[in-house]
């Protein structure tokens, strides 16, 4: 990656392309949601998840605004499975303008939790058990996506009369550009959905089961930006196959998966462009269009925290150790997707012992735990903060406490 | 992967290549150490992750008795992290002739309330933080291995006089042969241990420290087997060097990494083999040699038992949907290592709706949770109980909540 913040440049505000009002340097400080991030890295210790009500708010109002500027009508469905953090869900509550989509009991319950209704709810799972569907049936307003002919006879015999989406799977994938791991479809068969060659027995057998198909739902794929516009178009297209196919249906689910920039090469996704299509390909036939943004709402709203405990030359590469590895962020080393490093505090050009090319390494026992491998980073010491962005959504949802290394905290600024 | 067991033979042992005491079917029944699988999965619910005590014992005795067939002088150290269980860690410490290697406090304190003293216990750490470093110190008779010169001097400054051993990177590595996520070092420079170029410097520094350097320690890789070995025999012919440079050395800790078949094509490791190499390059030397084994005590003594709710076929792939997923295991999605799949109940021939070649998937919503990929599988269907073998070891150690999938019970037996 290339270096965004020129070594010694104190503030250089200029130079990063992060920079947004409640993320940004104050000097030499790095000030988020209106606090010194160092600050509450010191009191609250690190491990530290911290995530900016404001922002979240600022990227749903985004979002909606967009969509209003076009002839169509909406429902917002949070993906709480991008982060379930309970004052987060509530601040989400409070905020209104979107329910929540769910993918498990367990996310369900937190749903009920934090105040959402049944009817703002969505559930949307895969390979859906026995018992995932008796809690469903105790919960009769929920609204629920089959992705698969198995869950629409298992849910039928529970809830006969219920109105249902179905997930459907267009055969089409889009994700990060470079990335093959987030794929959901594709031309490779995938685990999602219903396909083309099952669908009239999907709603032959939804009919018989009693229930009464009023959606379609799909989902293609996540982190998608500009240059995976004319997928998304090829996938909505796809999708009319489907739409032409059930009677009285009222709503298109369109899922969720928009990005959010994660590097300065990225630019932020076109909403307009994105609106038009779905003007174009939804608009005319009176549907309802349903929206699960997760990383859009809360990906670049969370910062992760870590100090630095060593920085140390080996061979020709300087590391970083942090306190914290991929137990407690996923995203680097499992899912090859960078988290922008930015130091919490500016040295100065003159303290530049370690300014340059560093690799940032985790505190996990594994080779693959490196949470940014040869960034420019300013001068960073030990006892340092660094703050990781873009880590608000797929990060503390995800932990684990591999080698009892799971601990940290979060705070909702 | 190639078949195992044929579809519709009724037991065919002669057929499965991890058939073994404790491990074996019964008629139509999988039997695992005394117990029916599907009875404790059907009575314990899942996903259940199995554990079978007799067979860490094997295991450990195993080990025993090859290197007590060598003139060698040995520790074994059971590698916590691979599974911190604590009815399992209580039965190790029962069953004697191990301590415990951990690399954190958390790791630390769980090995102390299981009954291992101090002077069981090794502390194996990267990025060490100072909160760490404070930990040992309130625990003077942990076995500290520092690996970088950070950690050295941060550790001098709290526990001079202390005896340690100095984790070291000889530069190469062995690894899982066709997998290059697990590698600890290599040619790549990785964050482990102190290389060459360093270690003058740190024989220097643990003196000006007041630190008394006693062991050396490496770890290149894991899940080793016979076509390993030969990299193995480099890595200790390497070690000489750093060996050759401490005076008053009185032990080599030689790592872990020992591996287990995990599929049809693996043989297990010739233990007579690994023993000679140790005795060829570190007999000589009278020095004490330390093991810190995880996967080869634990690894093969466990299974996750997870229920089938989904039997289904898209496009020209039939996906076996079950009721737990890669946050519940990560060695298949994330590491690219196979568990090899057993029905808990054989349902015979004439029941052949869904015999054959089948991709397991998870209930997670992501595209890569597969937790099997083509695999042959004997008829199964909707509501069976699957077993995935060799899931003892980083299998619940690294599990998260993700989705609030997370939710499992393990069982000692």
């Amino acid at each position: 990656m290339s270096p965004r913040l020129k070594s010694g440049e104190r503030g250089g505000q200029a130079q990063v392309w992060w920079r947004r009002d409640g993320l940004q340097y104050d000097g030499d400080r790095l000030i988020f949601g209106g606090d010194e991030v160092e600050r509450l890295a010191f009191s609250a210790g690190t491990p530290l998840y911290l995530y900016h009500s404001d922002r979240i708010g600022d990227n749903i109002r985004r979002l909606g605004a967009a969509l209003d500027g076009h002839p169509l009508d909406y429902r917002l469905f949070y993906a709480m499975k991008s982060n379930r953090f309970m004052p987060l869900l509530s601040y989400l509550k409070a905020f209104g303008g979107c329910g929540v989509d769910v993918c498990s009991p367990g996310e369900l319950m937190l749903a009920r939790q934090t105040g959402f209704r049944e009817s703002e709810i969505s559930f949307t799972g895969t390979a859906v058990s026995d018992s995932d569907l008796d809690c469903l049936q105790r919960h009769p307003g929920v609204w629920v996506n089959c992705d698969s002919l198995s869950s629409i006879r298992r849910l039928g015999s529970r809830c006969p009369g219920r109105e249902i989406g179905l997930r459907i799977n267009p055969g089409l994938g889009i994700g990060y550009a470079t990335n093959e791991l987030l794929r959901y479809s594709g031309s490779k068969t995938t685990k999602f959905g219903i396909y083309r060659q099952q669908f009239e027995s999907a709603l032959e057998l939804a009919a018989s089961s009693d229930l009464v198909v009023k959606g379609l739902h799909f989902h293609t794929g996540c982190g998608y930006l500009d240059p995976q516009l004319p997928v998304f178009d090829e996938i909505l297209a796809a999708c009319s196959w489907f739409a032409d196919r059930v009677s009285g249906l009222e709503h298109v689910n369109v899922g969720g998966g928009l990005g959010v920039p994660l590097t300065a090469e990225d630019a932020p996704l076109d909403l307009e462009r994105w609106c038009e299509l779905l003007a174009e390909h939804l608009g005319q036939r009176g549907l309802q269009i349903w929206i699960e943004p997760g990383e859009y709402i809360v990906k670049d709203a969370g910062l992760l925290v870590l100090q630095v405990n060593t920085v140390e030359e080996k061979e020709s590469t300087t590391f970083v150790g942090v306190d914290g590895g991929f137990n407690v962020n996923m995203a680097p080393a499992f899912y090859r997707l960078p988290l922008e490093v930015v130091p919490c505090r500016l040295h100065g050009a003159r303290a530049s012992a370690a300014g340059g090319e560093v690799t940032i390494a985790g505190n996990i026992n594994e080779a693959l735990d490196i949470l940014a491998e040869n960034v420019h980073l300013p001068t960073v010491k030990e006892g340092d903060f660094l703050a990781f962005l873009n880590a608000g959504g797929y990060g503390a949802s995800m932990s684990s406490d591999h080698c009892v290394r799971g601990y940290f905290l979060e705070y909702l600024l």
